[in-house]
């Protein structure tokens, strides 16, 4: 079915560090590969690793053949998988080695003199596909667990772990082979029998209602693509607002954790610091700025520090998604306060022209196009100054709240997500089957353009011998998604994504 | 001997990351106590978790009780290790979870809805210790293992983890216990059958000879400790110079890797850049200043970020054990240069005096005393531009290199590791076995004062009823370290500074 060229495709001895070498507990090295369990017996003691059976564990030393540079390098526990039950279906090892720098490179070292070379990026899910023991869309979903930032764009990864687009994909491609093989069988027996009746084979599809059910499904699909991109690249939100108005104080609230400086002298956050956070399942890259004070206004600069941070505060804004804007309660609303709000709501287009320009580019398909509701003015301090029952700005832009006591956080978390889910693509629906990836959907999208294609011809009443070589096409896209159909270069590319280790 | 007091003490299933949850491919939790494997097992398919023998591997799902949130947590492999024979020596298991942070979480919360609760720093080597696994010498080794920045660290950090510590320890408490039990002997029998004749018993210390070698062993490990600290702690090389000189180059060099950048634009390091590369075993926090230009000099300054720029440098110059300056040879010897090689001159002494100050205020020991040393001046580019024979400073001040091809970097290793050898006390040699915390060396010194003390009093020929007290004295100190006598609220201490997970 596919091929494999370069070192992807070969079974030689590999070895990667699948756990961050820092400052923890452990550190993991995995090992798979033709000799492997041999080759890491030759660096081990006791050598009982080689009569180890499948899927048990061994506690013992790795040791150095060069004494010179002391013959033990670490104390470890060697997992033992015999193919094909390991995850890449080969004879594989998993090592766990004392954690921090020094001792995964020690064994690491100590491997590759043994006869282990580097791994790949996704080499090892690489073979795991080649042998059979996952199909593409389990492999991607490998790599959307890793980098999943929400419990919600955890589980949808998991899903297709455990093979839910794999399972859809295939009953509507069953579908799909049912219409083409329908209407092959009647381009044989048009050929065969009634070869001078062609006219009248035209335009009769067997099963078009079936193909009609293939193309609803392969839309659902389609759909499900604008809101799990949302979950997995999440959006971005700039909290701003005049020195003191509790900038820090809202962040740490946001990520109940205390993460950046919060103080009662103005000032004090020097430079942006960001986290992720969740809000209803939407990743969100919260930003925390520095006091965004302009050097044309009254105030005095205090240093060059605060105007390096006014600088990246500007840049920073352009990137939001949304602003939340921070009116001190305390202090009320100031010139200041109303220049920033009425200011951006002009550059309100300009960040949806932003959108729109990057679109054109073709960078960016399901950017948020919030345009003046970008927005969002918080009261805050509402624990010790009440929001005021007139206000200058409109109700439904100024959500009360109060970073110190958390009170109000909900209706924020509601106004953000509100936002998002005010566009149409976004609605969020629970659905048992998405698209996790870029590629499937864009074979997705051409088995579609192909369905619709011949569904069209269908109802134009043209020869079958034209429409079936579009039904082909539709299969073919959707046996390129789970690699029942691939080339060694898609493969490559696709993998050479992956992180090494995987 | 020990008693237990609060959480550290007790035996109830813990759960803890044992790796960082950072984009990896594997995230490995750490489960162990009582119950924790049938604990495991309730949020596990398939369930046979609970009828696993020891040391082996099974693969499966973590899934939730609870229906609501998503039944499939995660694809796992669980080992399964049973008491005895664990690192804990308690039931306990390790989950290898898909790497990231979300995965890791969903499975740490499902452990915790099943009943674990999160280990404290060093809890389950607390635990291992306190089921016989390992002595306080191996504990520590452990975390001094995680910490090691370099091979040699590393390697010393091994031999005590296998026991060269432990054993040392024991044998010169078992010297001592000769001494003093002969000591006790001569006590038991003068009191009951000659008490008549004590004048007599006094001063004859039995086996003096062998008191004497004992302390001269429990000297020669004091004598390790600067030397191990060195190894540890490492020392901090700055490099300065002007710019465009080659800082970043030299940089990259050292580190063998690309991690500045390096054009030929001046004043392209904006910021400083640090890592720790090994100099001969000696872990050397390397340090790339920005463009050490003076305001007063007649350059110009081009920005804020410079002079940001310029003001650390400064500090860190201050910091600097070793500053390693560069002369570009391509230019020749600048006033510049000249101003700084002979200004820091003169500040040698006032580094010296840091030093002495800082020792002063007990902080810092083992500190280098390096005085005028500390200033190593590069004659850079050598490659296109070599060393005139004349030049204005000492031949042994001045190294020839080439940041660019390498040349002369062996004998600037050779340079740094010579003034750090200069002091007696960091004469490296390889030693069988080596003290590696400060709270070891601190019993080992307290041991070696009593049974100096000792001595001194058998000398002047004491009553041994006198001598025998301080012998016990050492002995216990020596049993301290191996944590064979201990109270709670010293291993407590101690396992909290340990990290998590371990």
């Amino acid at each position: 079915m596919y091929e494999t060229a370069g070192s992807y495709g070969d079974d030689s001895p590999i070895a990667a560090f699948a756990t961050a070498p820092v400052n923890s507990a452990l550190t993991l090295i995995r090992c798979s590969g033709k000799r492997s369990i041999e080759l890491a017996a030759s660096v081990f003691e006791p050598k009982k690793i080689n009569d180890a059976p499948g899927n048990t564990i061994i506690h013992g030393w790795v040791i150095s053949p060069d004494t010179k540079s002391g013959k033990l390098i670490d104390e470890v526990l060697v997992s033992v998988f015999r193919a094909p039950k390991s995850y890449t279906g080969e004879d594989s090892l998993d090592i766990s080695c004392h954690g921090g720098s020094a001792s995964g490179k020690a064994v690491m070292d100590t491997l590759k003199s043994a006869g282990f070379r580097d791994a790949l990026p996704g080499e090892f899910t690489f073979r795991a596909f080649l042998n059979g023991k996952l199909d593409l869309t389990k492999a991607e979903s490998v790599m959307e667990l890793i980098s999943a930032k929400t419990e919600l764009s955890r589980r949808h990864a998991v899903m297709r772990l455990s093979g839910s687009l794999l399972n859809e994909i295939n009953e509507i491609k069953k579908l799909l082979v049912q219409v083409l093989s329908g209407a092959e069988i009647y381009l044989d027996y048009s050929e065969d029998e009634i070869s001078a009746d062609t006219d009248e084979a035209a335009g009769i599809l067997p099963n078009q209602e079936i193909a009609q059910q293939a193309l609803s499904r392969l839309r659902e699909l389609l759909a499900s693509w604008n809101v799990e991109r949302l979950y997995q690249e999440g959006i971005t939100v700039v909290i701003a607002g005049r020195p003191n108005s509790g900038k820090s104080s809202l962040f740490n609230s946001l990520l109940k954790e205390d993460r950046s400086i919060v103080t009662d002298i103005p000032g004090t956050t020097r430079d942006w610091i960001e986290a992720w956070v969740s809000v209803k399942g939407i990743p969100v890259r919260l930003i925390d700025t520095a006091g965004l004070r302009e050097s044309s206004l009254s105030a005095p600069i205090i240093d060059d520090v605060e105007i390096m941070g006014i600088e990246r505060s500007k840049l920073l804004l352009d990137e939001a998604d949304i602003v939340l804007y921070l009116i001190d309660g305390a202090v009320g609303v100031t010139e200041e306060d109303r220049d920033f709000v009425f200011g951006i709501g002009d550059r309100g287009s300009g960040i949806g022209d932003r959108g729109v320009e990057k679109r054109e580019q073709g960078l960016i398909t399901s950017e948020l196009r919030v345009e003046d509701r970008q927005l969002l003015v918080l009261w805050n301090k509402a624990d010790i100054a009440s929001l005021p029952a007139a206000n200058q700005f409109a109700p439904n832009k100024l959500v009360s709240v109060s970073a110190k006591t958390g009170e109000g956080l909900d209706a924020l978390y509601e106004a953000i997500a509100s936002v998002v889910q005010a566009q149409e693509e976004f609605q969020l629906s629970e659905v048992s089957a998405s698209l996790g990836t870029e590629r499937q959907k864009k074979l997705v999208a051409s088995a579609c353009a192909a369905l619709e294609e011949a569904l069209d011809m269908a109802l134009q009443q043209q020869p079958l011998d034209l429409i079936a070589p579009l039904l082909r096409e539709a299969v073919n896209s959707l046996a390129e998604i789970t690699g029942e159909v691939s080339t060694a270069d898609i493969l490559e590319e696709m993998f050479s994504r992956f992180c090494v280790g995987k």
